[in-house]
């Protein structure tokens, strides 16, 4: 029986205290506790579901929570097939409620929030249809999918109709690129590797293991140090040989001359992407730094914190952006993700995720797999990241093999994770909380 | 006695109800409730105070205040002096938060936040110095109102050395822009005559009185109907005659060649500039506007959603904004509101600052008199927001005569609202909102 009505929208703080072992350390995020606002929409149909997350990275994620409580009233009450039937209408309704707006618009705390409830209510739609979230999207008639969509602000580079023929056109091949999905895999790379706060040992280990499991391409961090950056570089390109992939990211450590400066420096390693060079908001520092990096072999990627498909755009149009790294839970959830994707597609840039976290490689996985099936048609130049992190909490985590995410088979958008963890580790009530909080390594806020 | 610590940080919900009376209505916010997070900082001297605002239309505002609660760990316990001897440095440690900085960074909800924050530690400082706010950035030494500016992601258009520069030679003729404006006020524009919900006959009786108390600029919203905003532009035109200046504001509402189009239909009413006509967002797409409508000599105008000092910057020196609109409580506070007009005096873009809502008013007088008389030293081409809105909530509403902000001569940043406002108006247990939820005006959430 398929639900008819959302009857609840609850939300839990779920944070791990990844801080302790210093994973995800780069030069902004020292340490970082991967957290996540964790949302569940109930229907009245019992045991039919939504789960949907956000992503941050510690304190605050209770802001976020707050913020994803106001908008469920815009969704509990909400009939299911009219949110469906008109997505890009309904996610207007959330982005744009007039009182609200202001509080962004399309940014920030109130961005994320949405990007929990829309991820949530997709998750619910590929339940409903029994499908992965990757699938549901393949199989969508093109007119359907950009009905998902909110074009404002976007027409001067792409309208509905001309999005519409671009997915008719790519519709050639996309059976076997589907075939092709589920026997390999989109491809992806490792940040495990390379975090700030690893000794060289621990890296060379890491690459060597990565190596092994059968990573071609491989992520460090950079930022902090030029000479620590240099030798780490160097160290990585020796472990994996000239024709693996290196890419750096800075984390938006540095000024607009300062990347272009260093970078320079570290030419010689053979760098294919600089990750963050300056602040997320400056298209025109990118621009700059993108004009003078080119021309050495290296690209300007950004877009894990670009806040909303306005941003992209520019950076798209513009040639700042050589690497488009969308994020399933920093823009709107899946609907403005589809918007960037399309966008992305017109500009001949090529689509690589931003994941990590905890969810988003579960999460963006789908994204990816349904851009090479419908939209890009191609693998060049295309990867997206994978860390081995806070998998173990999920119900159906990703699988990654031979450098490859393997197409999900679950109905829904992965999302789910295990009960035992949510209540393990929501803050500051959980087991592990309570435990860290008594021994004296955290404090409870 | 000095004081020499912060010894608290407490938040008020404050609304006011102004959808009633549809005061405020635009082509975006069609029903705003004017509303503040009302942050009072204490210190260990009893009733020297720090009071701060920062500003939303309603809904939302509670998210904010929660922002500012979990802000103000990072601020009690300070010890002021330290606050202000580096002020830059502390503004970039609440902004810049390792965890938090996530949610933004420097944007939406959080940085609203920070805002209320570091306006009531610039209320305090001048409250301590016994002079107000104007008073206090105009006799300060240029190094040491550069150290109060968080220069990160600015060196590739200013550097601190050139704003210590700027400064210096903008002080020859200090003294007499001081008398001058004790004498005659900072001139200000009106857009309480315009708004989208009022009728013909209202628009006329208000410009008739604007007229008669010496106004000779106006703004009229437009966007929602085109038919609608041409009859509209003419009366106006036609009622403050050929010579005073007309300014239109679309908030948003446009498409970037919906923009193009749309302000061609109404130049034949000689507007000085077009105000947000796109997403707040779009840097490039208001430069395409800009450079369609310079030649119709309207200028493009943008800024009160202009999320922070790194958009600014690229909005100035792409040519994309013709008019400088900072707003005291978007942006983070007064010390990335100095950082914008010092960017805006290098690329010789007049500031032009947002108000209304409620208190905007209040604290923007002050940067614009500080504006004309240590940085800019000219009026040409400029004017500050005014609205007859709320003003009788503050101790010490602004004055405005002859259409001129006057210097406001209470230490502070005119930010004290009287205890009896507060009361009333505190979202959802204040006596005016108690009132109205009885009534099934409104509905407690």
């Amino acid at each position: 029986m398929a639900p008819t009505v959302i009857t609840a929208c609850s939300v839990r703080d779920i944070r791990f205290p990844t801080s302790l072992e210093r994973d995800g350390s780069d030069a902004m995020n020292k340490a970082p506790d991967y957290s996540c606002p964790y949302v569940v929409l109930t229907t009245d149909v019992v045991g039919v579901e939504g789960h949907g997350i956000t992503f941050t990275v510690g304190k605050g994620n209770e802001i976020v929570c707050h913020a994803v409580r106001v908008l469920s009233k815009m969704v509990v009450g909400q009939k299911v097939n009219e949110i469906y039937s008109d997505f890009g209408k309904f996610w207007q309704t959330l982005t744009s409620e007039d009182q609200m707006r202001w509080l962004g618009p399309e940014k920030g705390v109130m961005h994320l929030a949405v990007a929990a409830v829309v991820n949530a209510l997709w998750d619910l739609w590929a339940k409903i249809e029994g499908k992965p979230l990757w699938k549901l999207l393949a199989d969508m008639e093109p007119e359907k999918l950009v009905s998902t969509i909110d074009f404002r602000y976007m027409h001067d580079v792409l309208t509905p109709e001309e999005a519409i023929e671009m997915l008719k056109k790519s519709q050639d091949g996309k059976q076997e690129r589907e075939a092709e999905m589920l026997a390999k895999g989109y491809p992806c790379y490792t940040t495990s590797c390379g975090w700030l706060g690893y000794e060289d040992e621990k890296i060379e280990r890491l690459c060597r293991e990565a190596l092994e499991e059968g990573f071609t391409r491989f992520k460090a961090k950079v930022g902090a140090d030029i000479e620590d950056d240099r030798r780490r570089c160097r160290l990585i390109r020796k472990l994996i040989g000239p024709n693996n992939i290196l890419l750096v990211d800075a984390n938006q450590r540095w000024e607009v001359q300062q990347a272009i400066d260093w970078m320079k420096e570290l030419a010689d390693s053979k760098i294919t992407w600089i990750e963050e060079p300056t602040s997320p908001d400056d298209i025109l520092g990118h621009l700059q730094i993108a004009k003078a990096l080119n021309p050495l072999g290296i690209g300007v990627a950004t877009g894990e914190q670009c806040q909303n498909r306005i941003m992209f755009k520019q950076f798209l149009k513009s040639g700042a952006m050589q690497f488009c790294q969308i994020d399933s839970c920093r823009l709107g959830g899946v609907n403005e993700n589809l918007a960037v994707i399309l966008m992305a597609h017109k500009f001949g840039v090529p689509v690589c995720p931003h994941a990590g976290g905890v969810g988003l490689c579960e999460l963006v996985q789908h994204l990816s797999i349904f851009d090479y099936i419908c939209v890009s048609g191609s693998l060049e130049n295309r990867m997206t990241e994978y860390l081995d992190h806070l998998h173990q909490h999920f119900k159906a985590p990703c699988v990654v093999r031979e450098g490859n995410y393997i197409p999900p088979q679950a109905a829904g958008y992965s999302v789910d994770m295990k009960e035992s963890s949510l209540n393990d580790y929501e803050w500051p009530t959980g087991r592990v909380w309570q435990d860290l909080i008594a021994s004296g390594k955290y404090t409870a806020e």
